[in-house]
């Protein structure tokens, strides 16, 4: 079957679906290409660069080299500024996205990396500030159709790209000092201190703002019935506070961006 | 056109779509497989079985075998415990859900039942609680490329499977005690009474705590300039409380699981 | 890879996605055709067939002729009364929808319309109420399967068509009276004012209520630490009222459908 598979187009922005942007996205590239469209997500919160490089990150994870696929994401803050458009390629995977720190924590030294310039696949909208449909979206198309990724413009270093704003754990003898990075749907506070970092969850307890969280499970029907808050290790393979069916952020306070320490207070302490 | 039909894949999750969750179940499943994605739904109630439950039936109701379809629903507080994933087939249909009551209501005896336990076909992500992306989806893809029903595992019997805590209308006499099984997003308050049970609508007075509605209608464009709610055979074949351009659940206070009284008022009464 | 592009069936509702109309609809077109299916939206708001008509208008505009694409747009407050479905194509584009000013902006002189009469391709669901799933979805079907657009139901007149309640701007010597068409997400008033009305922005003040916006700008990205207000050319090429990096709505206290005045102060005034 690999034979008749199509390129994949996947979209990721910060235009909510209630606008009609992604809409006008999905028109230019399924009448300019063969590809198949998904959408990744459209909710992230408007403007807000990092949240959407922690989700590229997380969902391109389990790709598996073969299909052709081209994540298009557009969070954008400086749209007609001079910004740059820049694409990443590893084997048959190619991101597009802004220069502003969104393929940051996505990519590494092994991506091939273009400078987007190629401006005859640019297309005239009525207005300069929606690069989404004028300029990603037959970009996109362009490459689906089989354009070289060379052909999108002049090398880049990964130096050359803009690095987001964000300091990974500092990590001491028997203290971590982490980031929460996001605030799940369910409420769970997700961290950035990879369970790499800590061994162990039963020999830690976290600290947030006055509250110290000491309990540990490994699943979360372990802790069902209970109301008090838990670390566990979560979907991205970081430490993550929760509460059985309940939101731990709200009962804790907690906010994205907020400060978490780990200390450690295992037997051999 | 049929003979080049590519198999699909139809997601139904409680994750919504601003997390990187469905993103990463579509890259598993864009990346392993020549199947079509589409989305179901992922804005069911966290960790709401029942909707979920409701949701499946209604949406899968008019399927026309031919195509393979595989509808993959996620809506999962048990994840991480022993709870299992199962799987059903009928004719070209295939559900594959976690054992906690999502596929009671669209299935009956006709169905082939499987306890999915092929772990060969899961992938083993950085954590033990995302089975979305680790288990469904590369199962699906598998399902989608070819792979047997019954290789899933054991066969499994009707009875074996976990129900949803609902009870049926009880019918009386003049008289249908249910229950409101949905608020939708126009302020409808659908119920589980089919119109069957009833007949002519107009014979029939609801009461929903300590009001009474005794209008009906075929059409709401029938009630159009009235404020007044009324009953009307909804989308699903049952009875709804509707109100013309508003919401009758606001209202009337209608909660979603609360009881509704038919009693028939017809002149052979 | 022409000759392989299967048609397209994109779907805009004001269903939102957490009740199961949307998936009903998608389970008919994927089980009875072989088109592609895409989401433009499902967030319109309730009723509102003037943001749908928008919306529908913005999206399509940069469709280019070639692969048949049929657009179902489903905002129905009429559903169940006597109005029509109509179908309008042009060239290999066909767009359906009920006849009550929703494809008003979109087309013009140029389209072919059908009312949409053809029972025989309907389907007959457990209700009268839900023409999503048992009309306009099993007519694309049809229409994707290669059924020609003639035999959909008799011709009809433009004129024939119900109009959208909307005056277009009024334009006087020094000024122009427009309407404020949305608010986006990001807080933008969008107006009804195409830049071709005033020629250059910074020639121009705006008044919306006792506020006046004088400052112009050519991208978001020139007013960036700006706490102010300014005028600049949206992505549908008409003006808008902007704050960068927040909401020119919420500060100014903008609504939908306001009036907004722009008056000429340039140097040959």
């Amino acid at each position: 079957m690999e034979i008749t598979q199509r390129p994949l187009v996947a979209l990721l922005t910060d235009f909510g679906t209630r606008d009609p942007w992604v809409a006008a996205m999905k028109i230019v590239l399924t009448s300019r290409c063969d590809a198949e469209v998904v959408d990744l997500g459209h909710e992230i919160a408007p403007h807000d660069v990092f949240e959407a490089a922690l989700f590229l990150d997380f969902a391109i994870e389990p790709y598996r080299d073969g299909r052709k696929t081209i994540v298009v994401a557009v969070v954008d803050p400086g749209v007609g500024s001079d910004r740059r458009i820049v694409a990443a390629a590893k084997g048959s995977l190619v991101l597009l996205a802004p220069d502003n720190g969104l393929l940051d924590p996505a990519i590494d030294d092994s991506w091939e990396l273009r400078a987007v310039e190629a401006s005859h696949l640019f297309e005239r909208g009525p207005s300069s500030t929606f690069h989404g449909r004028d300029r990603f979206a037959p970009v996109a198309a362009a490459l689906a159709s089989g354009a070289p990724f060379g052909s999108l413009g002049p090398a880049l270093e990964r130096a050359a790209l803009v690095r987001l704003p964000y300091e990974p754990p500092r990590v001491g003898v028997r203290e971590v000092h982490g980031t929460i990075i996001a605030i799940d749907r369910f409420g769970n506070a997700v961290t950035d201190v990879e369970v790499s970092l800590v061994g162990e969850l039963r020999d830690w307890v976290a600290r947030v703002g006055s509250a110290e969280i000491g309990v540990s499970a490994r699943t979360y029907a372990e802790r069902e019935g209970s109301r008090e808050p838990f670390l566990i290790v979560g979907s991205r393979g970081t430490v993550e506070i929760s509460l059985a069916r309940g939101s731990a952020a709200d009962l804790l306070h907690l906010d994205r961006l907020g400060p978490v320490h780990f200390h450690r207070v295992g037997a051999d302490g």
